[in-house]
Formats: structure tokens, C-alpha cells, sequence
């Protein structure tokens, strides 16, 4: 089976979402010739209780027991826990860890990887800096010199890890042929793959709507009914578009039309785990914080979505912006249980063309 | 508590929906001066088995048992079986009637309402015609020879009337101040409106939607999950986006971003009964018709989304454009039992950007 193809993949993470993702791509590059058959994921190893290593059951297996049990990855998977050693001859790399460890993971790649190698980054958040905040795409093109293209949902892995039908959007900033080459990486019967000439729009929308989530599941555990969560989901949108365009003025608009946009946002307000546990917490009357409930819902994962609330808000006071995005601040500050949940529903007013009579 | 203000209005029809706009206008007449206290609605006369008749049990009790039970109206608002009498001295006409009805409804006003009368629609709906398709507000104008705004939803009626956070747009097409009025008849604390100079796109987007709804549920059906249905609903959007402005070159893009856009297909593909009605269809292999269905589930009301995926269907079988709007064309097909439920599964990939390998 194994082949001399163009192109070498790593998959850099081996979680939930990696591990589909190495699966979309596994079933690609064992059909298509100007790929390498292998694809190589890097596993951050982890050790069972019956002494047997994460690496070694996916080798063994061909499937992530622990973040993706029973789905066939494909026997071109090379599960590996050497970092350097998965990248090292690979023109195409997957970026797919959780956004609080890309930076590290960046600088320990540095000057280990193919000069010419192109990168994709599958990973959701942004760099706050004071000198300025900074996409993960950026942040990996800054620290390893390479072209970064973005893929974004709607990407609830386990129903794509069961094939079930699923769009997704490839963002680019110049090199259109690269693109091309990420979406014959990705594109499947079941995954439909878009691409779009506005990498930063695109990232910004599969990292913003996880702050949009966590109000739709806030209006859901507060038993508001769909017309409030259509409204909550739609203001949340429109801050999405208005923060990312301020922020970065060459955003598109019909970015949020695509996939990465409007679909994800359906898709994680009412399927997503932040939408989960910000119910959960509507539901406990805001008494249970957030990091107690990712506890007992997420078995150890982080959410998401109040990182990025967190990340935004600060943006937002650093620019003196706060008054602009009442949806926003409001959220950030249910989650820091400054405000109470049902705070969610008095946002949305300030966008309403209409100022009504006292 | 009565006054004279400068704007009588009348409300014409009394449905589950009429009912709640009637409620809305009359909590905000009998506070704002510029309105009439009274608002005069139109009922289309029913008579139960005690005798009774529903304008009269309106009358004494301040609520419609029938199509809004347990919601008191207001004691403003005051039900009238007569047509003509209700129209006769009203300023502001708000049409909620079922679709199909608006022609003949018009026809009958021709000549019987003040020259200076305006107009709003929040019909859904379209009429085709041969010589060109036409929206409800237009067959307003051209029959009344009256200016017709639009306002459309999110508006699932029942939740509204119950006070929770909704919002809508209204359409306008030249005169902004007749659309302020309008938004200042309809915008309470819990119903924040907004105004956009497009008023075909509004009035297309609360149509088009329904056909939306209906793939929804047909996905709910199939039981796809959270990632199909965002999915089709992104498509559907983008085929009510580039239908809409094929049809009508002035549409805006941005009309698709407010609440009659993304809020109500959200609030339509989650909560309405075009969804509810499909997934039924669905869920018996598509084996019982829609119109039995409907007997069953909406107890003698019309299906909105079925009818126009077929009007949809009309205007692009004559225009020639079936092949650029797949989804639009499966749904009519679907609904017709020309082709199975799971064939929207396969109408997406048209709109992908990219040609799979075979």
C-alpha cells in the first residue's frame, strides 16, 4: 500500500478532534497520489494503569481508546509520542492541540521542521497580548516561518468520526494553491470543504462562537424557549462580526455566511460542550462556577468558550470597546459570576434600531 | 383611558399570531399618544357548539380560547366581525392573515379604507404568477395603492406571547418615518425591532425560511445530529441568499444577518411546525403525505414551508435556474414524494468549492 506520494502529513495532537481529523486525512492520502500514505500524530503519551502506553494502543488498535473509542483510524495512523520525530520529514502539518499549549508546542518545533513546510491549524483561541492580540495561525507563522492556513467547523468531532454529513471552511491569506491542496487533504463525501481568501475572518469565527455557546446554553438552562436562544445567538453573531471587523478591518462579511461561520455557530449552540456545562450552570443558578462543572461534564478538558470570553473582554477594556459589545462583556461576566445568568436576555437591546418610549 | 391620538390602528386577522400582534400593539396604544387606544382587530367569525361566537368570547374575556388561550389581550383591543367596519377609520393596517387569504382579502378593502391609510405585512408567503412572482406587501400596494412595510420574526407566537425576548425586523422600502412609526407601535422591552431599508429581502427571508424549516426537520427525522443540521441549514441559507437576490437584485446581504434572517431560520429550524411536521415525515420514511400529516399534527392549519417550496419550485422551473438551487429543488421533491427524506443529505456538495477526487 505505501506509496512515494508528494506530500508527507503530521498530525500534530491526538484528542478528540485530532484523532477525527487524522482519520478524514488518513482515508485520504491512502487514495490519493500526491500524498504519502502515513500520517503521523503526535501523541502526548500517556501512561494506563495497566502499564500500557496511549501511543502503543492506537498502533496496536488503529483507534484513540481514550478520545475517540470505538472508531477505525485507519492503519496508515502512525501514532508517535516523539514530537521532533513526527514532524521531521512532513511537508503538511495538522495543528489540532488545545490553544493553551500551540505556543510551547511552536517554539520546541523550531528549526526541527522542514523549511518548506506548510501548516494548517485546526486549533480554536487567540493570543491576548498587550502589544496586541494574535490569532494561533499568526502565532505559528510568527515562531516557525511558515505559511498557516486555518480549517474551521462546524466540527462536532464524534458525529464526523461517524461520517455522518458535515461542512468546513479552509481560510487562506494569499497562496490559493496551498489551500487547494489542504481541502484535497480534508474534502470526503461526508465532509464538505469550502475555502475562503480571509484566514483571519475565518479563525476568528471558530474561535468567537464559543462565547456565543456559552449564552446559548445559559438562555437553554434558563428554559427561555428557541425565539430568545434565535435572538441570543443572532446578537452574539453580530458582535462576532463587528469585533473581528474592528479588529481586523479586513475581515469579510461573507465570511460569517460560510460554514466556519453561521453553521458552526448552530452547530456548538445547540450540540457543543461549552453550550453544555453554561446550562448546567444557568440551571445551578450560577452558584456551581464554571471550573466545578467542567470537573464533573468535561472530565478534565477546559471550556473553551470562558477562556475565550476572558481573552475578548480583555481586548475589549485594553481598546476602551466594552460599551460596543454589551453581548460580550455580559457573558465574560456571568462566567466570573460578577453578573447572574438571566443577565444574558438585557444585552441585546442596545442593537435594536428602536429606542423605545419611556 | 381613552384617547384621541393622531393613529387608529387595525389588525387584520385574529390567528395565534394575529392574536399576540394584537397584544403587542395594544400594550403599546394605550401608553403612546400618538396612537389610538383602541385597536380594532378583524375576525374571521366562528361560531362554537354552545352558540357562542369567538368575537364575542374575545370581547368578554380579552382572549382568543381558540388560537391563543390563556393570554389576556388587552381590553383594548376589541374583536369585529366586519371586515369594513374594522378598516373604516384606521390609520395603520396590519395584515396577519394565512397567505393565501390576502388576495381576496385585499380585493374586498379596495375602496374602503382611508386614502392616507399605510400598511404592514407580516404575512409569509409569495404569489406566482406567470408574468413574474410578487410578494404579499407589493399585492398590498397594488391592490390599495397604499404604502406596505413588512415585519418579520423570529416570531414563534406563543413564545411571544408570553413575554420572552424576541426580536424583529421591519422592512421598509422608502419612507423611513412611516417604518419608525411601525417599529414604535411594535417594539416592547421583551420585542426589540429593528428597521432595514429592504424590504423585499425581509419579507423573502421570513418567507423562504419555512422551506428551511422543513429540511431542518426531515434532518431531525434521520436523526443526523447537531453537525447535518447546521449544515443544511447553512446551505438553505445561502440558497435563500442567492435565490432572493437573483430574484430581486436590490436585496441586501446584510438583511440576512438580522433578526428576520439568521434569528428567524434559527428560531424556525429548532421550535416551529414546518420542522415538526417534516420530522414526522421523516420519521415515517416518508410513507404518510405531508397533507395527512398536517390533519395530525396542526389540527387543520396549512403547512407554510410546503406551499412555498412549491411556489420556490414554480419560479425556478420557469426561470430555468433549477441546477444553481439544489437544496430548494430536493425540498420540493421531498415534499412531493418524488424523491426519499436522506436525498438532502445529498444536495449539499454543489455548494462546496471543491471536486472531490472520484
Amino acid at each position: 500500500m505505501e506509496n512515494e506520494g508528494v506530500y508527507k502529513v503530521a498530525v500534530i495532537g491526538s484528542g478528540n478532534w485530532g484523532s477525527v481529523a487524522a482519520k478524514i486525512i488518513a482515508s485520504n492520502t491512502i487514495k490519493q497520489n500526491i500524498f504519502h500514505d502515513e500520517v503521523r500524530m503526535w501523541v502526548y503519551e500517556e501512561t494506563f494503569p495497566s502499564g500500557e502506553k496511549l501511543s502503543e494502543t492506537i498502533n496496536g488498535n488503529h483507534e484513540n481508546c481514550k478520545y475517540l473509542p470505538g472508531i477505525n483510524l485507519g492503519s496508515n495512523v502512525i501514532a508517535d509520542p516523539d514530537l521532533e520525530n513526527t514532524v521531521r520529514d512532513a511537508d503538511m502539518l495538522v495543528f489540532v492541540t488545545p490553544h493553551s499549549y500551540a505556543k510551547g508546542i511552536c517554539k520546541r518545533l523550531a528549526g526541527k521542521i522542514k523549511p518548506k513546510a506548510k501548516a494548517i491549524s485546526l486549533i480554536k483561541g487567540m493570543e491576548v497580548k498587550k502589544e496586541g492580540s494574535c490569532m494561533i495561525s499568526k502565532l505559528i507563522t510568527d515562531v516557525l516561518g511558515i505559511n498557516c492556513c486555518v480549517l474551521m467547523g462546524a466540527n462536532i468531532a464524534n458525529e464526523i468520526a461517524e461520517e455522518k454529513l458535515s461542512e468546513a471552511t479552509i481560510g487562506y491569506t494569499e497562496d490559493k494553491e496551498v489551500a487547494n491542496r489542504w481541502a484535497q487533504l480534508f474534502a470526503t463525501p461526508y465532509f464538505l470543504v469550502s475555502i475562503v481568501e480571509d484566514s483571519i475572518g475565518v479563525e476568528l469565527c471558530g474561535t468567537l462562537k464559543n462565547v456565543v455557546a456559552i449564552a446559548a446554553g445559559l438562555v437553554d438552562g434558563l428554559e427561555m424557549g428557541n425565539n430568545t436562544k434565535a435572538a441570543i445567538i443572532r446578537i452574539g453573531l453580530k458582535e462576532m462580526r463587528a469585533f473581528s471587523k474592528l479588529l481586523f478591518p479586513s475581515v469579510k462579511d461573507n465570511t460569517f455566511f460560510e460554514s466556519c461561520g453561521v453553521g458552526d455557530l448552530i452547530a456548538s449552540c445547540y450540540g457543543g460542550r461549552n453550550r453544555r456545562v453554561a446550562e448546567a450552570f444557568a440551571r445551578s443558578g450560577g452558584k456551581k462556577s464554571f471550573n466545578e462543572l467542567e470537573e464533573g461534564v468535561l472530565q478534565g478538558q477546559k471550556l473553551q468558550g470562558v477562556l475565550t470570553a476572558q481573552e475578548v473582554f480583555e481586548v475589549l477594556n485594553d481598546k476602551g470597546w466594552e460599551g460596543q459589545f454589551p453581548f460580550f462583556v455580559t457573558v465574560h461576566k456571568i462566567c466570573t459570576m460578577q453578573l447572574s445568568p438571566s443577565s444574558i436576555l438585557k444585552c441585546g437591546s442596545v442593537h435594536s434600531s428602536i429606542q423605545l418610549v419611556p
